[in-house]
């Protein structure tokens, strides 16, 4: 076996096939070459793992200088693994807790081929991994045009905003000039699993004229550019690049995971794309389907606004007519897709004036295209304006506050699940999730809300399904008073983004303005956007899961935060005794190795205190 | 002492006093007479109560048919209390519990003459006790102008924001179109002690032509009105008015208040007048300076806006050591009125933003004005916009990443104690209180800061002063953290004002949106930022007490939010261990009274647990 890896250049058969035509050391020191492999055979069984070796031979005589354990690219750290556990070296176990899971992110995207041309034109952040190459576009709806039309387009913005997602759906790759590693843009890439370049401050974008500026060079609108996401650079032109190969060892080692770990792992996606890709990926459900960017598409749109302008609940309830079939068939959709597995939708979470524009020149723009009151659009937009929109009426207050909204998506969600039960004989169990719950009373008017809803779409269809009434924890109250919002609950997922976000009053979209100061002056150790605050944050989770766990024991609980797909962060949740992880679809193979990984140290950690 | 508050028109005395020529019940019947009498007495003396009493005489015999505790007005309250304690009939302990703390508001203002004729002109909130006259002003700058100039005027104003501030000392009230209980104009206004009717939607206000239609009537600038913010009215011209009288009954049940308190009671307070306001309602200190409001004053307005404008650390220096002397005097004076007591000063909070302006217009007007380059002025606030200022770059986040403020602060106060120091001859104690602190290494790079500082300043004195650092506890991370905290804190303040912003995930200036619909549903019973929640904002008080003690068992712990003037809140604050509450001036007699009767309750809590 260390033949295998025993240098080319030593032995007489690598040397013929690379061409050398002076003498191996096989050829011209056998005796100390077999010495060197018997050496490097124990070095390799004893540290289990393959060795950087330095040696010398001095006067016929082998010295060895140093060993260590090799550094390698996933792809050889995967093949090693596997290797060293199929010919026993080491077990299948330990081969799992060999990989760097973070380091699988490599294989999952396309990556540029090493020897291409590389005409850096900007450079920026490595928001989201994986090559892309496309025309440009500055605008969203032009994105998603060219896309349907067959052509592969780079989305060029300042910086991104959620009226965006239907064009950065539509394109091969995101650039922003603007936004850190947790802007708008950067996040929901690496949910898409689309290559992203954040705040390549270089580029400076001209939307009127249809062009951006970077380093002294003008591109147009419909030139073709070469993302790196992985390396945070724009490239000119068309790059070459390598698939990824998902198969052989990759499958064994997922294989071997999956049979060691106890946390179970979904996916965050809410588009049939996405959840496809997740199910592909070997994602166990969905664990968050947000319901809002449904509410974006074009076709939808207008009711949405219809009924943000409605002036009393009756004709609230005509646009959220006009809505609801656009939902249901959201929802058997993603049903049937996950046909088997649990499917866990969020109600409408955002506030209600991230669907209407925010300049006037926008609305009056909107209110001519639409035949809407210009006045009465600016006046709305007023009243529904907000000093703090992340801690605004948002989440759940929209469900208390309009609760005809949270009725609709509550019978959208049933109607679907009976439409796919009779469709295919299996019934899907829908669990229904109500966003930013702070207090016991208003878990049980959502509950309330949520059963008396499904007792009239059962009455009306004659059928029933089974489904599940839960919370996102992601407010310290929430956390704090666990015990009250278990007696209304059957599942908590802990929202970690807001959470954090709650826990140390900062808003991920402002963070940038202080973060590096924060880092720089070591005072963060690591953005607590990406890897979870065990000391804080985490202890808010502790505390849930014990005084929701003392209210009802079998409360299923699990994380749905971009945390779910960082490796530190699942170690985390096995310690807490969560039951699962959700990610991006893009993550979920890190995170099965993550979970894994973590499932396997956690019973060393027991067995370590059986011992004492 | 009965007979005092036998009817007037029971005995002889006061019939004829009243000139009623009938007999009374006195001369009438005057053995029932006598058994009336005594029997009110006894029911006085067994309820320790005046007593409000229903009866009847039928052929000759006294029936008793019912008795309560009697309603009272404040004023009555207190003299009943103070009489009934003076006469031996209850202790002095019991008249202090007697007393309803938040009635006392009514008698710290001025009041309407209830007999005057009231023209009322629009109805609104009650937003802030006390009534006021003056002339219709819509400006903050021109109500400044006029009360310079001697006039009384009212603060008319779609809504307000910190750029008011000035506005708003000068009015003699404020009234507002917009805004709950817990807006900017409210909260602002019951800390300064001005009446304020807010939410008044019936006006609607024309800035351009200078005038405000309400019920089909229209007011000119200038025009006098009332405002009566007990009620919430806005009245026609000039109204009679009752001053408080604060002598007598209401100094002596204050006198045994401070005998049987434990809790001391500061004020938040930042102007010289505040300051003297709060030492004559008997505040023991300052729990709160907020430093920004000096920020915002015409003469130093400019500085701040250079250094907000400045390119780099130099130029930022130089801008500050603009503003440096002022904030030196600011102090001195502070020090000053409040001599041998502790002054608590808030170093920079709010975010930068905040001291420029926000639209276009307002920008091209000052950068004209001030010889700006307004399309710098414009790139800056384009950078230092914020889509959740409340959770962005501000607090002890602006000391990190501009360290230089807070080095001017430090050394601002400090000057300013050596100076008081050496003009009095008695050494202030500066209490210098880094806001928004989350983590333990942010407050040890603080103390580091703040230490560094001070040795710097009393080198270059060859002088010192006694100076203690803390920090406000006012995210939740700060409360789960605070054993880290206290490893470099002298102190810690709750800011339950944002704690409760985000252990509930709510904007306190966008909850005006939902927080009906959740009073209505039954969901929150009272406001949590008027009464602080105990079970969720208070857990997270109790955790960060346990948890800070436990490290530092002498950490000095106040409350300096709006709650520290909220009777039931301070009994909170009593149960945990605080060791003082903080409030606005013209609450201090509130909170005196109501920690009285916390140590009572708590008195008497553990005397029930040793019976046991």
């Amino acid at each position: 076996m260390a033949g295998i890896r025993t240098p080319q250049s030593l032995t007489r058969a690598g040397r013929e096939e690379m061409g050398e035509k002076a003498p191996s050391m096989e050829e011209a020191m056998p005796v100390v070459f077999a010495e060197f492999v018997d050496v490097v055979g124990r070095l390799e069984s004893h540290y289990r793992d393959m060795q950087d070796i330095e040696f010398t031979v001095e006067q016929g005589r082998l010295w060895m200088l140093q060993t260590r354990n090799g550094k390698r690219t996933a792809k050889s750290a995967l093949k090693v693994a596997v290797d060293l556990a199929s010919e026993g070296v080491i077990s299948q176990e330990e081969a799992v807790s060999r990989v760097e899971p973070a380091a699988l992110d490599q294989l999952l995207h396309p990556t540029l081929d090493p020897k291409a041309e590389r005409r850096v034109v900007a450079a920026g952040l490595p928001a989201s991994p994986g090559a892309a190459t496309g025309k440009i576009v500055f605008d969203a709806d032009e994105a998603e045009r060219l896309a349907q039309a067959g052509d592969a387009v780079i989305l060029v913005r300042e910086e991104t905003s959620p009226e965006d997602i239907h064009g950065m759906h539509a394109a091969r790759g995101i650039v922003t000039a603007r936004g850190g590693m947790t802007s708008h843009a950067a996040v929901v890439a690496r949910g898409m699993g689309r290559p992203c370049v954040s705040g390549a401050g270089e580029i400076s974008i001209d939307e009127k004229a249809g062009t951006f500026t970077a380093r002294g060079r003008t591109f147009r609108a419909g030139e073709v550019i070469t993302i790196d996401g992985s390396k945070g650079e724009v490239l000119d032109g068309a790059v070459a690049m390598i698939e990824p190969e998902l198969t052989g060892d990759f499958q064994t080692l997922m294989a071997w995971a999956d049979k060691v770990r106890r946390l179970k792992v979904r996916a965050n996606a809410e588009t049939p794309l996405d959840a496809r890709t997740a199910r592909g990926f070997g994602a166990e459900g969905i664990g968050l389907c947000r319901t809002e960017h449904m509410f974006f598409d074009d076709a939808r749109i207008a009711a949405v606004r219809e009924m943000i302008l409605a002036d009393d609940e009756k004709r609230r309830r005509e646009a959220l007519a006009k809505i609801a079939p656009f939902q249901t068939s959201d929802f058997v959709e993603l049903l049937t897709i996950m046909a088997g597995l649990p499917v866990k939708v969020r109600l409408l979470d955002p506030p209600l004036h991230e669907f209407i524009p925010h300049t006037e020149a926008e609305m009056d723009a909107l209110a001519a295209a639409q035949g809407l009151d210009a006045a009465k659009l600016k006046r709305r937009a007023k009243e529904l304006h907000e000093t703090n929109p992340m801690l605004g009426h948002r989440g759940c207050r929209l469900g208390v506050a309009y609760p005809e909204i949270y009725e609709m998506q509550v019978r959208a969600i049933l109607e679907a699940a009976l439409e796919v039960k009779q469709a295919s004989g299996q019934a899907p169990i829908p669990e229904i999730m109500h966003p930013l719950v702070a207090l016991g009373l208003e878990m049980k008017y959502l509950r309330e809300l949520t059963d008396r809803t499904a007792r009239e779409v059962f009455a009306g269809a004659g059928d029933s399904v089974d489904y599940l009434v839960g919370t996102m924890v992601e407010l310290p109250r929430a956390a704090l008073r666990a015990g009250d919002l278990a007696q209304h609950a059957e599942f908590f997922s802990f929202g970690t983004n807001d959470l954090t976000q709650t826990t140390f009053g900062i808003s991920r979209d402002d963070s940038g303005h202080f973060l590096q100061a924060y880092l720089d002056k070591g005072i963060f150790e690591t953005d607590p956007f990406v890897r979870l605050d065990q000391d804080g944050v985490g202890d808010l989770i502790r505390i849930a899961e014990e005084r929701g766990r003392a209210v009802k024991p079998g409360l299923k609980m699990g994380i749905c935060g971009e945390h779910g797909g960082d490796p530190s962060s699942i170690a985390f949740c096995e310690t807490v005794g969560l039951d699962y992880v959700s990610c991006s679809p893009y993550r979920v193979p890190i995170a099965r190795l993550a979970a894994a990984q973590a499932a396997l140290s956690a019973r060393s950690g027991q067995e370590r205190e059986k011992d004492r």
